[in-house]
């Protein structure tokens, strides 16, 4: 749109969903939203700013968030997954990331293939899993 | 066999091969023989030796190589792929990791599923690109 400020850049872009989401809600819907509820607020959010993650934007059962490094993103994922893995009844998350080219909206949304990738990756990681995918940063500095 | 040692063990596996192996050696067996050696020599294991990867075994075209765990097999990974990156008339590598369970002949040989995920995932990787697939630590030793 005219006017509207827009930003290329490379990210690593982290994406994860609660496996089962649906399932869930048909069983319990007030539980399930209280849990992923739970989940925001003692986990993710936590983790995403010990690692400097920047959360992009919440989902009905996930999120988006951004990292400077795959190695960050991957260091927050693991983290978040291995407490999962150990926590009681905790939700089971599917994470994918993705070192991508990705374009920045003035209000901080963020679009393109490399939002796609880190969301295509995520759909085939298993519960409790981390999928990522990275190309080497020079590449695409000597593409552009 | 009876007598011999095995260990299973949590581990990260690194596979990489140089994309386009069979089209360059039908060009220049010779030479893509000996640029393989040099890439092996002068990039592969000195960048393992300083991510404290252990090599398993080299393929033809490739290798296996061992980490304490998978961010420090993706630091180097990306390492290696950033370096190819920029090296003029360079090989293109495509890499995957996977941490997974192994099974370690004494000899120093891993076999396993472990070893199976990294394979196919350096398979479906771009040349230049890096797959991961990462399971938290805790969910396999509470498996076990």
């Amino acid at each position: 749109m005219a006017g509207e400020r827009m930003e290329r850049r490379l990210a690593a872009i982290l994406a994860a969903d609660v496996a089962g989401f649906s399932t869930l809600m048909e069983r319990d819907e007030e539980g399930t939203f209280a849990r992923i509820g739970s989940l925001r607020r003692d986990v993710i959010e936590p983790r995403l700013s010990e690692y400097q993650g920047r959360l992009i934007k919440t989902t009905g059962d996930g999120f988006l968030a951004e990292f400077a490094s795959p190695i960050s993103a991957l260091r927050c994922a693991i983290t978040i997954q291995d407490y999962l893995s150990i926590a009681p009844d905790a939700l089971r998350l599917r994470i994918g990331i993705n070192l991508g080219d990705v374009i920045v909206e003035q209000g901080g949304d963020v679009y393109g293939e490399g939002v796609n990738i880190a969301a295509r990756l995520e759909g085939i990681a298993d519960p409790g899993g981390i999928l990522v995918k990275s190309r080497p940063l020079s590449r695409i500095e000597v593409r552009n």
